[in-house]
Order: C-alpha cells, then structure tokens, then sequence
C-alpha cells in the first residue's frame, strides 16, 4: 500500500516527475509545508532571492539555457504580483515557466484577511492558471501547469491553499508532463516560402527569432542567404540567440521604428522565421505601427514554432551554399580611451571567453557590444523580451545556475539594473559564475531620447531629475560589496580589458562599474 | 477663448485640482508628455524611486500624513505590476492614493506590442479603474479617480494612453474633487454600543482603528476605559496610530490567533471603533478564523467610518473621567549591553524625538518598541497594514516628504528592508529627514516561527537556507553608502543610542545597522 505524502510533497514530486530539478523561491508563511517538502523530496533544489522579480527573472534565464520548464515558488498575491515584471518578460521570451503560489487555508478565505488578494487575476495577466481546490487535485494540477507551459511556450501558475498543501493522503503513481517542444512547420509552408523567395531574388528579407537564432538556424539562413542574396536580420529582443564563433554576421532590426520601417520598405518579401510580424516597438505619432508594406508579410514559423526544422528545409529547397564568415573584428580601442558604449562594446566582445552566455539589458552597451560580437568567440546572448526593466541581472543569474559550466556575462545598464540588484546576493550565495558590468551613465538616457522624440528637446527641471540617477550617484562597487560580490570601478579601455579578464579567470561572480 | 493645452497638462491640473501636490513616479516612454507637462504645470513636484515599489510606498506614507490623496506615475502594465505590493498595503491601510499609468498610443494597441499587457486587471486587484478614451474625457478620468480614493479611501488607477495625453483641445474649467472624508456613524448606534457597554460592565474590550487611532480617539476611548473598567486594544497593523506624549497605554491585539482569541474570549461584548472585524492573520489547522465569541461582536464603526467622531460621543453618553497616563518607562539598557529586540526598543523609545513618525516594519524591533513606547515622547506610529513586505523604508520616504519639519524614523527589519532599498537613494536625494534602523539578524525569523508553527522545529537544510539571509551578511552600511546616505553600525545598547541621537540632531537620511 503507499504510503501517505503531504499534498505539498506530491506538488514537489509532480514537478520533479515533470523535470524540475530548481525551485527559485521566496516563500512566505502560507508556502512552510512547500519548504518543507523540498527537504523531504529529493530532486528539486531551493534557490532563494530577496525578491520575486529576481526569482521569476532567473526562472526565466535558467529555462531559456536548459530548454526545459522552471519553477518557481512566490508568497500570495503580493510575493506574484512583485514578479510579475519578469514573468511579464519570460511570457514575450515564450519561455515555459511555472509558478508555484500558496494561498491561505480555504476555509479562511472567506474572512478577509490582510493578505489575501485575487492572486488568479493577477496570473491570469501572465498565463494560464489552476487554483488546487482539495488536496487530491495537488499532483494533477501541478502536471497540467507543466504540460501548459511546455506546450504553450509559456507561464502557467498553480494556487495552492496551505490546507491542502498539509493534507495527507496516498501516494499516486507518478505522471510526468509533456516535454517542452515546438509543433513542426507543415511543408507546403516551406514550399511556398520558397516560392515567394524565389521570386523576390535578393530583394527579400529573412527575419530570425525563436529557434531559427539556433547555430543550425543561423548556419541554414546563411546559407540562403549566399545562395540568393538576400537580407538576414535577427528580431530586435531575442530571448536567446547563439553569435560569434563564425556564424554569419546578422544583424538585429533597429528598434526605432523609422529606421526598422526603412530597411523593410524596399523588400519584396519579409519573411519571418521564428520572429513576431515586424511592428514598432511603440506607436508614435506619423509613424505606422506596421514596419512592413503590405502583402509583403510572409510566415515561415510563428515564434512557438520550429523555425530552425523549416529554416532547414527551406535551405534544402533553395540550395543554399556555405556562407563567408563575418568581416574581421574592429580595431580594439587603446588602453588609455575613455570608457564608451562603443569601446566597451568592441572591449567585451574582444575578451569574450569562448562559450560564454552574455545577459544583455540596456542600450548604452548592449547596442554597441552586438555590433561588435559578431567576431567574437561563440556566444549566447539573452536580451530582455519584453521591455519589463530590472531583468539582466535575474536572467544571468538564472543561467548560470543552469550552465554552471559557462561563464556567464552581465552586460547591463544601471537604471535597469537598480530594479533588481539584489539579484547580486543570489549570485554570491551560490558562487555563480556571473561577470556584471554596469554601464553607469546615472541617466535613464533612453528616456532622454524620447522625450526628445516626443518635442521636448529643451527638458524642464521636473524632466531632467525625472530621467537622471545623478544626486546622488549609486557607487556600484559599495552596492556589490553590500550583496557579497567583489567589485572594481574601470574608468578607461585597459582598466576594463585588464578587470574583466581578471574576473572570467576567477571564477564566481565579480562585478565591474563602468564610468561613463 | 482657451488656450489649448494637451491630455497631460489636462491630467496635471486635474490633479492639482483635487490636492496633488507631489508625484511619485517612475515614468518611460508612454508617459513622456506626462513628464513634460509636470514642468509646464505648476502645482505638482516629481519625486523619483528607481522602483515602483517605492513609488505607491511613498505614496502611502505621503497619504497617511497629509490625509490627502497621493499621486502616482507609472509606466504601463510592468511599472503597475512592480508597485501593486505596496498598493496592496495601501488599500488594506484605506490611504487615498491615485495612479496614473501611461499605455500605449491607443491606436498601437491592438498590435501587442511587446510592453502590451492588462493593465487594467492588474488595476481592478487593488481598487477602481478609469481608462481614458479620448483626450477629451482625460480631466474628468482624473477628477473622478482622486473622488473614488477620496471617497472609498482607497486606490483608483487611470490608465491613459499616449496619444491621449499628446493631442490638444481648449483648456477645461476646474472641478475639484471632493475632500477626503469619513462617513458619520448614526446616534443610534453609538446609542447601542453604548447599551451593550453598559450591560456588558467591566466584561467588554474595545478595539480601535483607523481614526479611533488619533489623539482625540484614544483620549475619548482612555476617558470610557476609565469609567468602566473595560480593556482597550488598537489593532495589530494600525495604518496610524498616535502613541505617547501621555496618551493612555493601549496594547495592540496579539499577532498569533490563539493569543488573540484568549484576549478576545472572556469579553462580553468586543466592540471595533474603525477597526476590522477580529480575525486570524492567517488560517491554521485547529485555530477559528474569528476571535470573538458568537454574539460578542458590536460595530461601533467600520474602517473608514468616523470612529474618532463616534467614540467622542460614546464618552459623553457614558459618562468618561479622565485616565491615568502610562506608567514609568522600564530602565533603559545599559551602554555595554549587546543589542536585542528589547535592548532597541527601549533605546529608540526612550532616546525618540518629539513629535516624531515611527515607520514600523518587522517584528523584530518592531513588538519590543511597541511595548517600550507608551512612556514616549509623543509621536506617530505607520504600521504595515496588508502583510507585503517592502513598506516600511517607502513609507518612511513619503512621510518625510509629506512632513518636512517632522523627525521620521523607518524601524526596519532587514529582510522586508530589502525589499526596496532604493528608498535610500530617494531619501538621499530628497534631504529626507529619516533615520533608518535596520535590526539586521540576517534571518526571516517570522518564517522560522511559523515552520515551527507547521510542526517543523528540526528545519531541513533547505528549509534553514529558505529562511537565512545569511551566505553572505548583507552589508547595510555598503548599501546605504551606495544609496549616498550615510551609515553606520552599532552592536551595544550605548551604541545605538549614541549614534541615534547624533542622525536625529544632524537631520537629512541616516542609516544605522543594528547587529543583533
């Protein structure tokens, strides 16, 4: 006969059986029977972080690098709603991610308490969702929030009073989801792409996302690409792109929506493989939200689909021959040039350790680093998908516990990365291997830019203070040594070359304060 | 004839109109003309968080205070979603507090662009929605958002997107909203209660909240207490609360339910005068969710009826004399004693400046100032009203704000503190006139209780991680030195009140970490 387990061991169980092997947490007194149970089951290892945006964000970055479904664990409505930023990021990234949330015992739901909250409606504005409703339905909802987040490549949430998380019963016979997977591009798709491609001769533009950012994906694309000259760009925010290493130097649409709308305008054929249909990021006035003429939209694979599979074929079909690699890298900036975008951009791609993951949040760098990381050593990049700020450091976080093998890079602007620095504590506590380098500007410089964009060239007093982060400065050295991780400021290219170096050498986390 | 103005500068006056006169906000790019209309209307100061969690905290604190409307600006679904935590707090406080949250160009909507989400669901968890649909309708949005705060005492979002606040029309003529206020309870049943007291003789508690809380209230419910033998208690998380200066000493409602119901079980009659209905914080196995007796219950009046107004009358037709003061401090600690919960209350109690706001967070030193601070000089105490960790450093931020000319203390635990330390950097930048205490035990030592509670005393190894903050210590004074504000440590009794009493006399954000 089986034994009995604890509802909220049959949840651990479920999800270990469904392939969670971390559980990033903060939980609360209505998640003590979870935490618990994470002790009394094998298989499933508790991260902590001092906040839920760092939980989710790392949920996030941890399953785009393993491929497979993560889990979270967050405290009531409040504990979900303070992740709901990144999870709102880990929903554009199509990134399979399940959040474990307790609820309070049902029968004191009815009574009001301080915390309880709609905590379906908040998820509910992320993904899909399963409230537990007696203990025997703990194993089967915990499976299906898996199979829902493998099969829809997204957010799934299950609610869990703390009555049922206590309740014993038998044992069940384990069920496991679904694996993650991506449904196959039918050929006749393939085939017409082809068709519209051969028509449009060079005149015709290939957009990459999802899986088609692959090697094989970007490798397949090159490929047509020198057959029939044509344009390759990868969307502007991949949740995960593999670059450098001799893959064909393909790069992202611009995010104003002007220049994008230019570079799509004269094409025949904009195919998207994997991408979302070309839109502005945000709708300005005079400025069409479609960046692409119309009927020139062509759908090879939606984002949940397997591009790189139809990316392939069409390869095949198209008799693709081996692409050049990219042009040689820029000339390295001399020791004594001050820190820049540029320069740090041309810095880090130039020392970039071979296999690194590079968590990319924020446009003083991030912009700059892309146009010089073609010809860097192979890379993965991860980029923030859904504009929700204060995921950079989370989402290298999170890939470092699922590569501890690779050196995981965190290139990240400082008003982003201000939203989430305690990410840095997690890092220490689990000796991740995380180089942080912060961009400080002390400016939220993109907002500068709009303001800019929206007429306001000449900023008041309200809308100077508004976008600066001056008065005070945030000294990113005492914040890091505040959270556990050694940090450096680096003023000038050699400073930078020579500390970064220095930090990928040793190991663990490190970060470096880039004045600017 | 008007002058033409746009949705932004519409919503501004709006809101200066109905009492606005700071904004918390952390805007971006839909909320540009927002920004920009700030300088080009007067009446309306920014004040940055580099969080949104700091923002709605602030407001709070700023409400609690002024007994106004707070505003907020806020940058679509993600800037809404990071600050929900403490507009939970908010709406469980009753603080009148109004949103403004940008969307998207409105004809861009439909696209889903990436920063595309329901904001207004995500609105609706914590009070009414208002979303604008077209330019002409902005300023009424405005006008009947701040009466909805003003009028139910709660939140209330207006979500208003870009283009809106872009186009221009005739300038409107100003309509106020209505004042904050508190609904009068009927003589009738001040009448009752004042039957039951009778009947009930010495056999009866009352218990105080919402602005049965002020000086008059608890003078009013002091003088009946005298007369009558009867026990008052405030409640447990009270949103303000006046104590000391010789106001009678009254014990707040036990935190754990068994404890509470004992209190509660021998009355009588248990009569709530702007309080909540007694009820379990949280629901555990064998322990009712209602901690009153059946037929016990009598409703002086409700949280956002006139209880101080109620309770005045209650002490005419009762007959009250006047009370006694609280007794003797107890014996300060002394110099060479380490510091403990108990050591800090009775040292901040004691060494407490007059007519200062205590921003109370965490039990740690939050009970032990309690129980030392009846003997006070007089001051005013912010609680955390919903249980969502992170109020207490914004809150204290929009006190000071809110009260330039007031002493404000934040007696903060450190893993709510860390929360959302980034009111440190506004603290800084604002000349706020805070003095942080931080008992740091580097522990959720509330969790560790409840495992307990959850049968769980041998804490598994993950459970014991899950609960640290240990791995590494946090370094308070590094972060409060990243923040630019100025810190120091302290281990002793002597210590403490020694570097206290120094940031108090100095003025401007302070920061001492209490090592426990």
């Amino acid at each position: 006969m089986a034994d009995d387990v604890t509802g909220a061991e049959a949840l651990v169980r479920a999800a270990a059986h469904s392939g969670a092997e971390v559980c990033f947490a903060n939980p609360g007194t209505t998640e003590m029977p979870l935490v618990a149970a994470l002790d009394r089951v094998p298989g499933v290892r508790a991260v902590l972080g001092l906040h839920e945006n760092v939980c989710t964000g790392a949920a996030d970055g941890y399953a785009r690098i393993t491929g497979k479904g993560a889990l979270t664990l967050l405290h009531l409505g409040p504990g979900l709603a303070n992740g709901l930023a990144n999870l709102h990021n880990a929903r554009r990234a199509n990134t399979p991610v399940v959040n474990v949330v307790g609820d309070h015992t049902s029968w004191h739901l009815p009574y009001d308490a301080p915390l309880t909250s709609d905590i379906a409606a908040l998820a509910a504005t992320v993904g899909t969702v399963h409230t537990v409703t007696d203990r025997a339905s703990i194993a089967e909802a915990t499976r299906t929030a898996f199979d829902d987040a493998h099969r829809l490549l997204g957010v799934s949430t299950v609610i869990v009073p703390a009555d049922h998380q206590q309740q014993s019963l038998p044992e069940e016979p384990a069920k496991p989801a679904s694996a993650p997977s991506r449904a196959s591009v039918g050929s006749d798709a393939v085939e017409n792409v082809a068709a519209r491609l051969r028509a449009a001769g060079s005149r015709a533009v290939v957009l990459l996302g999802g899986n088609a950012l692959s090697r094989a994906g970007q490798e397949a694309a090159g490929r047509i690409a020198a057959k029939t000259g044509i344009t390759l760009y990868s969307e502007t925010f991949p949740a995960r792109a593999e670059r450098g290493g001799g893959l064909p130097d393909i790069d992202r649409l611009p995010y104003f929506p002007e220049t994008a709308a230019a570079v799509l305008r004269e094409a025949a054929a904009v195919v998207v493989a994997g991408a979302e249909d070309p839109i502005a990021y945000f709708g300005y006035e005079g400025v069409p939200s479609v960046l692409t003429r119309p009927g020139t939209l062509v759908r090879l694979a939606r984002p949940h689909e397997d591009a790189e599979e139809a990316l392939l074929e069409l390869a095949d079909l198209l008799g693709g021959v081996a692409p050049g690699g990219p042009g040689p890298a820029a000339e390295p900036p001399g020791s004594g040039e001050p820190l820049s975008g540029r320069a740090i951009g041309q810095v880090v791609a130039s020392c970039l350790p071979e296999n690194a993951i590079v968590s990319v949040e924020g446009g003083t760098s991030g912009y700059p680093f892309f146009t010089a990381s073609a010809s860097a050593a192979r890379h993965t990049v991860l980029t923030n998908t859904g504009g929700a700020i204060g995921q950079g450091l989370p989402c290298a976080l999170g890939a470092a516990i699922a590569a501890p093998d690779r050196p995981v890079v965190a290139l990240q602007s400082d008003g982003s990365g201000l939203y989430t620095a305690q990410a840095l504590w997690t890092m220490s506590r689990e000796r991740a291997n995380v180089v942080v380098l912060v961009a400080a500007n002390h400016t939220y410089q993109v907002l500068r830019t709009e303001l800019g964009r929206h007429g306001n060239d000449d900023f008041g007093t309200q809308a100077a203070a508004l976008t600066s982060l001056g008065d005070p400065h945030v000294d990113w050295v005492a914040l890091a040594a505040a959270f556990g991780v050694p940090a450096v400021r680096a003023t000038r290219a050699g400073d930078l070359r020579r500390t970064f170096t220095d930090a990928v050498s040793s190991g663990g986390p490190h970060l470096i304060e880039m004045a600017l």
